[in-house]
C-alpha cells in the first residue's frame, strides 16, 4: 500500500491485550482490530518459564496422549459395586468430584446419598439418612480414587450394579453407574420413593439382564460406537440418543434369543434402554475413565488427566502432579431450564461427567451435535465455534472420533494445562443442573467453563516438580 | 463513494449471463464479479408469459403444498403384492419410473425382472425368464400408477411382501418393498441363487413377523421418525442408519416380546434389520409416495409430484398435468465407486427413490447429513451448499423435517418447476448406482441432477392447459 493510500483510507488500530486501552481508542470513534490475546493467568509466569527451562514437557505430554488415545474400551460386565470396585466397602458412598465432606457438600449430593442410603436399608427415613451421614457413619470417597465415575452426584453406594469397561489393549478396567434417565433420579439429588424403587429395580433385574445379554451378545466395542455417534449428531455427554440407539441394536438380539433371562424382564430391559437416550452416557464416561487412567503419572507432563465437579468443588489433576487435586469454587452454569425453575434453583456444576470433556467428547465435539443446543441452549454456529476454540489447548486431534462437519478432522483431545494458562481460554463443558436442594432433581441443562484458577495452580504445581 | 475513489480503485465489472462476453474480460485481466443469472430454459418464455398472464399458478401450487405437507404417513402394516396393490396382476412386473417396455430396458430392470421371475417360479433359468420377458409374458407398469415405489429397478412380483403406509390425517395409502440390504441383490439387478433365497426368506418370515410385531408394537410414526433422523445425521435417501436404528427401537418391543412369533423368526429378523442401515429408505420412499399423490391433480400447479427414473429414461410429472410423464435420457451419476468397478460399469440413473428429493429430503436435505458423503462423495460444506441451493427452486420449507446445522430451518421442500426452467437450477439427487449389465448388482453411489429438459416440456405443457 502506498504511503499516499495509508494517509488516505481510514485509519484501524489494532489493539491487543490491556483493555482499557482499547476502550480508549472505542470512545474516540477510532475503528479498532482487536487481537485476540491476553497475558498468561496470573501467577503462572514463572512456572511457564521453569517448563520450558526444564524442557521435558513436550516430550512427557507426547507419552500422555499416546497413552491415552491407545485405550480400546469395551463393556464387557455389570457387577455389583461392593465385589468388583477396589477399595470398596459395606459404609463406602463414593460421590462426584474431588474430596468432599458431608458438611461441605451441595443438596444434591447431600440428596443422593440419603436416597442411596434409603436403598441400601440403612436409613428407614431422609432424617435418619442425614443423621447417620452427618454423624460420620459413613465413608465419603471420590468415584475418580476408585476406577469409577458417575454423572452429577455420581454416588455409587455397595449394592448397586456398576458397569465394567475394560481395555482389549491393555489391563485396564473402569467402572461407571448405570442411567438412570432423566427427571427425579438420584443422582440429581432426588430421593422420593420412586427413585428408590426403580434403583431396587435396575439392581435386580436391569444390571443382572444386562450381564446376561453382554455374555450373550460378547464385548461391545464401545469406541466404535461412540466414533459412529459422532457421526449422527451426538456429542458423548448431552446428547447421546444415536450412541443409545446403537448400543440397543448390539444389545437387541441377545434381549430378543437369550431364553437364560425371563421374557417379561427382557421386554422390559428393551423399553428401559429405549426409553432414556442418555443411557449411553455412562459407558462413555467409564470409556473415558479408562483413557485418562491410562495416561496417568508422566513424569513432567502438563495433560489434564481429571476434570470433575461435586457441586461444591471444580477439580482437576494433571499426568505430571500424580493424585494432587487443584480446585476452585465450582461455577453456576449457563442454560435452559425446565418448567418454572430458574437460575436461583441451580446448584453449582457438578459431576464427573465432564469426563468426557477431559477425552475430546462432550464440549469439544459440539460441532457434531448441531441439535444438542435444543437441550443445553445457543445456537449451532456457536456449537461450532467452542470445538473449533478447544483445538487451542489441546494436544492431539483423536485418531477416531471425527467431527463430519468439520471435514471428518479429529475432535481436539488432551487438555495441555500450559495452554489453558497461557491463551486464556478455558475447557467448554456442557452439563446437565441439579436443584441446589436435596430431594428435588434436575431443573435443566447448560454450558460452562472449567475455572482458570485450577489450572494456574495445577502448572505452578508441576513446575515445582522440576525443581 | 467519492468519483475520485471510484477512478482511484480497481474497476470491477459486473456480468451475468452470456458466458463468452464474461471470458473476453477475464482474457484482458479485468476483475469481474459474475452474478449468478441465466436466460430461462430455452422454449419456455412463451409458457412462462401464459402462465404468469393466466395467475393461477400461484394459488394452485399454495393448494398443492399444504396438501403434499399435511399427509402423517404411518407404517402400519407388511401385506402381499397380489392381495393389496391396486390394479397388480398375476403376470404383472412393477418398475421404477416412466413407463418401459423390455426392449428398451436397461441391464438392471432385466436383472431385476429375470429374478423376480426366478423367485416367482414362472421361469426355471435366466434364459427361459427373458424369453417370458422379451415375448410378452408379463406386463410392465410403473409402480408410481400402483400407489407403490421401489428403490433401484423397483420391480415388484405379484409375491413379495409389501410394505402398508397409511395417512394417519386422511385415507391415502401407499406401498413399497421392504429393502434387501446392499451389494448383490435385486433391484441393483443381481439374480443369483443367495438373491432369490433371501427374497424368499423376506416372502416367507420378514414380511410375517414385521406385520404381526407392527400390530403388537401398534402403528409407527414415520414422520416422527424422519424428522429425529435429520437431527441425526440422515438425508432420508442414501443415509438412513439413525432412521433404521429408530425403527428398530420402535419394532424391538414386540420382537423381544410377541410370543406369537417363534422365537428364531424374530430373532432373524432384528439381525437382518440391524444389519441394513439401508431398511428404512423404502418407508422413507412410502412416506413421499402418499405425500406427492395428495399434492396431484391440482388445476394450474407446477408442483413436481413425481421425479423417477427407470434406468432409461428420467421422467417427472406435476401436479397440474395428470398422469403424463415428461421424460429425458436418464443422466449418468458421478460417484464413488466399490471395489475396482468404475464409471464405465454405471447403468444411467435409476429407480423411484429420487421421491425422497421430491419430498424436501435426500439431495434436498444432505446438508443434514454430513457423514453422506462417505458414501455419495464430496465434501460437509459442499453438502450444505447443495441444500441451500434447493432453496431456490422450492415453495416452502418442510414444518416437520428441520435442518439443525442450518439453524433448525426446514428442509427446501415442493419443486416449483416453474423455477427450474426461470433459474436453470436443477434439483439436486443423491443415489445407488447399479452395473449396467444384468446379474451383476450394485457398483457405487453418487450425485445427479435431474435433467432441464423434463421440466421445461412439462411448464410448456402446463402453459397449454391455460389456452
Amino acid at each position: 500500500m502506498s504511503l499516499e493510500r495509508l494517509l488516505q483510507d481510514e485509519l484501524i488500530v489494532a489493539t491487543a491485550g490491556v483493555e482499557i486501552l482499547e476502550q480508549a481508542l472505542i470512545d474516540q470513534a477510532t475503528t479498532i482490530a482487536a487481537a485476540d490475546w491476553s497475558p498468561p493467568a496470573a501467577g503462572t509466569e514463572g512456572a511457564l518459564a521453569t517448563l520450558a527451562a526444564a524442557g521435558r514437557t513436550e516430550a512427557a505430554n507426547a507419552t500422555a496422549i499416546e497413552r491415552m488415545l491407545a485405550v480400546r474400551p469395551q463393556f464387557v460386565d455389570v457387577g455389583v459395586a461392593r465385589d468388583i470396585i477396589p477399595g470398596m466397602t459395606d459404609t463406602m458412598f463414593l460421590h462426584a468430584g474431588p474430596p468432599l465432606t458431608w458438611d461441605r457438600s451441595s443438596g444434591p449430593i447431600k440428596g443422593a446419598i440419603i436416597g442411596a442410603l434409603l436403598y441400601e436399608g440403612m436409613a428407614a427415613t431422609a432424617e435418619e439418612a442425614e443423621e447417620i451421614s452427618a454423624g460420620g457413619g459413613i465413608t465419603m470417597s471420590p468415584c475418580h480414587h476408585h476406577q469409577t465415575v458417575g454423572p452429577m452426584a455420581g454416588i455409587v453406594s455397595p449394592s448397586m450394579p456398576v458397569a465394567v469397561v475394560r481395555d482389549a489393549g491393555g489391563d485396564g478396567v473402569a467402572y461407571s453407574t448405570l442411567n438412570e434417565g432423566l427427571g427425579k433420579v438420584l443422582r440429581y439429588g432426588a430421593y422420593g420413593p420412586e427413585v428408590i424403587e426403580r434403583l431396587h429395580w435396575m439392581g435386580n433385574i436391569l444390571g443382572p439382564v444386562v450381564a446376561a445379554t453382554l455374555e450373550y451378545v460378547g464385548p461391545i466395542d464401545l469406541q466404535s460406537l461412540i466414533a459412529q455417534a459422532l457421526q449422527m449428531g451426538d456429542d458423548g455427554h448431552n446428547r447421546n440418543r444415536a450412541a443409545t440407539s446403537l448400543l440397543l441394536r448390539s444389545l437387541g438380539p441377545g434381549l430378543v434369543e437369550n431364553e437364560s433371562v425371563p421374557l417379561a424382564d427382557r421386554g422390559t430391559v428393551f423399553r428401559f434402554i429405549e426409553s432414556n437416550d442418555h443411557f449411553m452416557l455412562n459407558l462413555v464416561m467409564a470409556a473415558g475413565k479408562l483413557a485418562v487412567d491410562a495416561a496417568a503419572g508422566v513424569e513432567g507432563s502438563s495433560l489434564v488427566t481429571t476434570m470433575a465437579r461435586n457441586g461444591t468443588d471444580f477439580g482437576i489433576r494433571l499426568s505430571g502432579t500424580g493424585d494432587r487435586w487443584f480446585t476452585a469454587p465450582a461455577p453456576i452454569v449457563d442454560g435452559l431450564f425446565l418448567g418454572a425453575f430458574t437460575k436461583a434453583d441451580a446448584n453449582p456444576d457438578i459431576g464427573d461427567s465432564a469426563i468426557t470433556e477431559t477425552v475430546g467428547l462432550g464440549g469439544f465435539a459440539m460441532a457434531a451435535s448441531p441439535a444438542i443446543v435444543g437441550f443445553v441452549g445457543g445456537t449451532a454456529s456457536g456449537a461450532v465455534r467452542r470445538t473449533q476454540e478447544m483445538y487451542e489447548i489441546t494436544l492431539a486431534e483423536h485418531s477416531a472420533y471425527q467431527i463430519p462437519q468439520l471435514e471428518f478432522r479429529g475432535t481436539p483431545v488432551g487438555i495441555d494445562a500450559t495452554l489453558v494458562v497461557r491463551t486464556g481460554v478455558q475447557p467448554q463443558i456442557n452439563t446437565g443442573i441439579a436443584h441446589k436442594d436435596p430431594g428435588i432433581g434436575m431443573v435443566g441443562a447448560g454450558l460452562v467453563k472449567a475455572p482458570m484458577q485450577c489450572f494456574a495452580e495445577a502448572v505452578v504445581a508441576l513446575a515445582d516438580t522440576m525443581q
